[in-house]
């Protein structure tokens, strides 16, 4: 059986396996307040060039997302996001749970525009009942967005632009980042990214942890972050583990080489569908690869190979997804050639 | 530096270190659908004698109590529990913030008894004021407790009848079961719990795992369950970590041999805090001891050993604890004889 | 100056009046428990030919939905309305505040279809991932909508039949229902609505009343609905008002004579912007009526009538609110007349 | 039938009712944008003498609390209040469904000492777990409290310095704050209450009113507190009613003239029990009293007159709550000296 499934199903890369098995009797304080943490902090600040920036770990990302989000927000503010958003969509209304609620973006291929935000924001105080009405509150976008596609720095930049203009902070869902910046097309950087949100969580869990994601509060975390994490149930006793993880994923940009294998592989497995005909539904740059299939396909490599079903194209075709990751062998992406 | 400041100081034991190793680069299925996760599930199942039972894995102690807490209570309902209780003092008001008010009762030495609870409930429904009050909806017991005690048998089975007859849900935190499991003295079993309970959770995170609480519903899960948890933020996308570590804790009653270790050695330490004349607070069977020092003896030691500051005992005397686990070797315990 | 800004800009009709300045020192038992609600119960449930349903009085529109959809939801269950239902517009996130999405379904002048129900919850349980979503959980119809418009006898029955298939409780908000149930087009009776509903409010506060909405549970209230109430704030120390206010406008047909006010001022309102050659944005049959004015007409009207702005309809024209009521006098439509 | 049972029996004062005959059919703006609300909240700031303060007009009690406390508090914060403050007991739950918890301070008489709270913050941030605990985040008073009694101006500037030194808001509810204003004994005015708070409420419902209760933000409201009420489902459509009542009860001082009724009548009833040899459980200036009497005239009074049962006393005797208010006649008063 072959796996493109998704990008979680493995454990984790070597060298964070290699450093759980050296350093497991080594006894360290919870919470992270271990020495691991403090690491990986150092190395994280380094990377994104921003010494005071304050870095949390946490476990995973709707966990992330929820309370990241709740603490940028006043209680009747709610959070602009993409109607494909994984706020809008797949965290079973995690959001709402913590009293917000996710205010739909009309999107493209995953992306929202720095116009559409300025025209939400324009229209809602533009209204006379506003006062009524949920208040725009921040603004979530992902990159990688749930299809795969990537923001170009000039749209970074002018979706900062448009927030800082209206005093919404911007936080970025890197659930995927280490594939986004591993992208050879892709203009942004790690620092770009810094420069340009408030907010924004590094991904590990997708990129070659067991889990763990490490948020980065740009200009500072909201007041009472950690009691925030532990209200929510999101504090690690062990929070070493987390450290560690990051602490390995930014050793020798360990992080952007798993990233590489991602889509190094991802980009033979699209020559591969190209070569035999195969169209996409996105032209998505990442790991994430939308292909178009006759359903006799479908069933046939279904029988050898786990992938995503995604939707329902037409009555003969149907839309699945291929991701690759940071433990896909090219091994694997040929031996699913001689199968298609 | 010898090391007795709690039980989550290391990563985990040797058998799950192996088998993370062993198994990292299977590939599995996310969210708890994997293999390790089914296996783990029949094997607690059939470790309480309870084929029927559901079995959840999450990440941490206070998620576990805040998730199953909200999800046994309807809105206007409390939960009642010591006031030393976790969910009562130190998960900074998780359960609160699901909506829920902590009830407190009062207790001795960390238990709250079944005349308690009967007394709470005749009062409550005996005051003609109650439709205006928090409803007692169900009953909160850690075992061993917070002070590490722990309950009989007989005293569980009055708290258990006590809550039938007011159809109030019996949920015991069990963060630290494993030393309760391990205990000489103790006479309540895995199969008592389940038998006596309508909820309990088996801690790993304390008791040899990297981390994961194996949450155990009686008789069947609240309705939505698995949603309740991702909304909470609690659901791993690796579940394959929480499956894997509990299906090792359950093979060959490992959970119990890490536990026994753990009360091997703190039984060791009090006989030599004994031997040099020092009391202790309270009289506690499992891995924790909470021994009264002179300030004198604190300073000293706390430059070659860590331990954890309880509370002030008197002018000249500090109560501190000393914690043991599955880590713990009994040569740091017989270290610290000479030390102290 | 001519007043239709709103139907809740006088204090109450006549007769609950009268019957205020009557009563008022008749000492009665608070919260609820006084003679006019339950004589106000009692007529409500002999209108609606119900001796069984459940009947409470709260004070206002948003509090009544937020504390009925609460109690009819899950914590991981969404409410399904229409994109422009008065729940996911204009509460300011109530419902999300409680911790509910709103689900949002296509409308067609504020009216949803039951066609649009179960295209929605089949293609929810038809995507894999729907465990990892928001359930929908019940489904909010507002009757008469927001535009003013009345579902029919059989667009209501089909709405309830899906309902009841997916197990959904179908609610009706009925903030202006008095007009509705006046409207001679419609074929929608009190009864009708207590027939094909799980639950539904009688609107007050915009049918005569100083304000209050009288709340019916068709089949039984939710477990607890009274402390629910009152948690929420929303329980009236003198409950007395709204009882007294409810058992005079179910007394003699009040309710609906009320309503006949609202339908026979706008109806002729209608009529003269017709003869003046206006158009409608939507062919409103109760007491809301969206007109399309020329800009300049709007500039001159407001300097001696009081209409609420809707929307702009193109660069010359403007779309405004015409709303009669209870208190609405026929002179002061034709008043009206004169000035257009 | 004599009352005592509670000051919330009756409609409103005479000149409340006079006021909304007189204006009942005068067209005003919604949601509090009416004259009289503007009026009323003009006489308030004049009375308090703070012209600069924010005053919004809520419907009740709970309501009030509810709102205010959640918009003063961060998430993770908790409010600081007697362990029989109504808070704590008789909203259920009101506070902790908003996500907050009640931090139950020891009480005497219901009171509060700036010793204990200066105390319990001392403690709270020399534990060095208090980062995993519930934060203070502000005090909460009742004034009179639930048990009637007052506290000095000495006692309130010494609370209102301790809280400004831990910047803890201090909150004084004044559910029945005309009987306080009115008691003679008493030194604490209107002005005192505004200058050693952050945020009180002048409760109109046990006062004379319909309806109602007056915030008032010394230092100005939270952001977005007309939304936060919104969002609540607190604020009231036809809003005039609420600011016609306390524009009426703060015109003439009606507001303390209402008050002086209570305790007038509460003092006579007083010295009616004490004449007939009764003794009291506390010692109230205020319109509460509360009575120990022997069984048997708890059973042959309770024929006659309805009061409040409070608590058992001992096997022969009982407590019980005799309540005067602003409609209690000296007439009954008398009467009721003839039946004791």
């Amino acid at each position: 059986m072959l796996h493109f499934v998704n990008d979680y199903s493995e454990g984790c890369c070597k060298q964070i396996l290699d450093r759980l098995i050296e350093t497991n009797w080594q006894p360290e304080s919870g919470y992270g307040f271990d020495s691991f943490t403090a690491s990986a902090r150092e190395r994280i600040r380094a990377a994104i060039g921003n010494p005071s920036a304050d870095v949390f770990f946490l476990v995973g990302g709707t966990q992330t997302n929820k309370v990241v989000i709740d603490s940028l927000l006043l209680p009747y503010e709610g959070v602009l996001a993409a109607s494909s958003g994984h706020v809008a969509l797949h965290e079973a209304g995690a959001i709402e749970h913590s009293g917000h609620k996710v205010l739909p973006i009309a999107q493209k291929e995953g992306k929202i525009t720095a116009a559409a935000i300025e025209a939400y924001v324009k229209d809602f105080y533009a209204d006379p009942t506003y006062p009524h009405m949920v208040h725009p509150g921040m603004v979530y976008i992902s990159h990688p967005t749930e299809y795969g596609t990537l923001y170009t720095k000039a749209e970074l930049a002018a979706l900062s632009e448009v927030c800082r203009a209206h005093s919404l902070p911007l936080y970025l869902d890197g659930a995927r980042l280490g594939y986004a910046l591993a992208t050879p097309e892709s203009d942004v950087s790690l620092r770009d990214i810094a420069a340009l949100t408030d907010a924004f969580y590094i991904g590990g869990t997708k990129v070659g942890a067991l889990m763990g994601e490490a948020v980065v509060f740009v200009k500072g975390a909201p007041k009472g972050f950690f009691t925030r994490v532990k209200q929510n149930g999101a504090l690690l006793a062990k929070g070493r583990l987390l450290g560690l993880q990051f602490d390995t994923l930014f050793t020798d940009d360990l992080y952007i080489r798993l990233g590489e294998n991602g889509i190094r592989t991802a980009r033979r497995l699209r020559e591969i569908f190209r070569a035999h005909g195969y169209r996409f539904l996105i032209d998505s740059p990442t790991n994430q690869t939308f292909v178009i299939l006759d359903n006799e396909t479908v069933k046939r490599l279904s029988e050898r190979v786990r992938f995503d079903y995604w939707e329902k194209y037409d009555e003969g075709h149907t839309v699945v997804r291929f991701c690759t990751s940071f433990a896909t062998s090219m091994e694997a992406v040929e031996a699913l050639d001689a199968l298609i």
